[in-house]
C-alpha cells in the first residue's frame, strides 16, 4: 500500500462504524452499547455494520489494535534516542500510561469485561494474540537495542517479562484514581530502576541460582 | 455467647437465606440472581430477605468471611505444626486454595464483578476491609510464629506483602484450567521457596539498598 493511498468508500464506512462505536462505548458503557445504535449513530444499515464487524467484540480488538498502534510509533522515536536500558525503558512506559490516559474512564468501566478469564477480550486470550505479540515485540527491542548486560537466561525471557510487568502498570492505572494518573507514573519512576537495578544483579553468583529457578519456574508455568 | 448456644430462629433465617443465595449463584450466576429469586427459593417474603441482606453485595461479603474463617481455621492448626517460615508459608497458602477449590466455577464467572474498581466486592474496597484484615492477620502470624530471620524493615511489611502475593496466587487460580488447580498449587510449591530465599538475603549488604528502595516505593503507593 502507498503512503499516499486515499481511502476507499469501504476502508471510511469501516472507519466511520469504528470510531462512531468506540465514542458510544465511552460514553454509554460496553453493556449498553448495541450494534444497532451503532449502526445508527454511524448512519448506516445494521446489516451494514454487521458487514464489517461481525461483533462489538471485534470492534474492541480494533480499539486494542489501534492503541498498541500508536504506543509502538511512539516507542520508535524513544529508542532511537537512548542505549541505556533504564532509560528506554522508562521512556516506554511512560509513553504507554500517556497513550492510555484519554480513555481512564472507559477503562475503568470496561476493565470487568477484559478481566473475565474466559473473555476473547483478555489479554491473555487467543483473540488478542497478535496486539500481545505486538507489545512484547516494543520489550523486545527495549532489551535488544540497549546496552544492558545480564544473565544470557534471563535476556531471552526478559521481553516477555517486561510485558507481563507493564501489565501489572496497567492494572494498576485501572485502580487509580489519583489527578492525570500521577501515581501510575510514580510506580513506574520508582520502579523501573529497581528492575534495571535487579536485572543487572542478576549476573552476581549468589543471586543467578534464585534467578534461574524463578526463571524455570515461570517457564514452566505460564499458559 | 456459649459453645453450645442453639442458633435462634433469627439466625436460622439469616444463615439458611445465605445458603440458598450462594447455591443460586452458583447455579445461575451472579447477575442473573435477584433477591426475589433467593427468597423465593429458600421459602421467605422479600421483605423478610430484605429484613437481613440489604443487598446482593453484603450475601457476597457475607461469603468473603465465611471463606476467611473456613481458611484461619484450618490455618491454626497448620501453624501450631510448624515454627519453620518456608513450611507455614507453604502451608497456609495450600490451604488457601484446597478452600477456594469447590467455588472454582462460581469464581470465574464472578471475577468480572470483583475486579472493578470501585465495586465494593473488590478485596481492596473499605467494604472488604474488615476481611481484609483477618487475611493479613494469618500472614502476620505465618511471620510472627515462624524462626524467619530477615531485615527488621521488610518484617514489618511482609505480613502484607505476603497477602499481596497470596492475590497473586488467587488471580493465578482464577485464570488456571488445568485439572484440580494443579498449576496453581505447583506456582506455590515453586515460588514459596523463592520468596523464602529472597526474604533471607534481603539482610545482605548488596541487596538490603534494593530492598529497603523496593519498600519505600511499595508504602509510597499502595492506596
Amino acid at each position: 500500500m502507498s503512503a499516499v493511498a486515499v481511502p476507499t468508500k469501504s476502508e471510511q464506512t469501516r472507519d466511520l462504524i469504528a470510531k462512531t462505536a468506540l465514542r458510544l462505548f465511552r460514553e454509554r458503557g460496553y453493556e449498553a452499547t448495541t450494534m444497532r445504535a451503532i449502526a445508527t449513530e454511524a448512519g448506516v444499515s445494521v446489516g451494514n455494520a454487521y458487514y464489517y464487524f461481525a461483533s462489538k467484540e471485534e470492534l474492541i480488538q480494533l480499539y486494542y489494535e489501534h492503541s498498541q498502534e500508536d504506543h509502538s510509533e511512539v516507542c520508535e522515536a524513544i529508542l532511537a534516542r537512548d542505549r541505556e536500558f533504564r532509560a528506554r525503558l522508562l521512556g516506554v512506559l511512560r509513553a504507554r500510561i500517556d497513550t492510555l490516559q484519554p480513555y481512564k474512564e472507559f477503562a475503568g468501566k470496561f476493565f470487568k469485561y477484559a478481566a473475565e478469564p474466559s473473555s476473547p477480550l483478555s489479554p491473555f486470550s487467543a483473540e488478542s494474540g497478535p496486539v500481545r505479540d505486538a507489545a512484547i515485540a516494543v520489550y523486545r527491542q527495549v532489551v535488544e537495542g540497549s546496552t544492558l548486560k545480564t544473565d544470557p537466561e534471563i535476556r531471552t525471557d526478559l521481553p516477555e517479562l517486561l510485558w507481563l510487568y507493564s501489565m501489572g502498570v496497567v492494572l494498576y492505572w485501572v485502580y487509580d484514581s489519583s489527578p492525570d494518573a500521577e501515581k501510575t507514573y510514580r510506580l513506574v519512576e520508582r520502579t523501573v530502576p529497581l528492575i534495571d537495578k535487579l536485572v543487572g544483579m542478576a549476573r552476581l553468583p549468589g543471586m543467578r541460582g534464585v534467578v534461574r529457578e524463578a526463571l524455570s519456574t515461570y517457564r514452566d508455568l505460564r499458559k
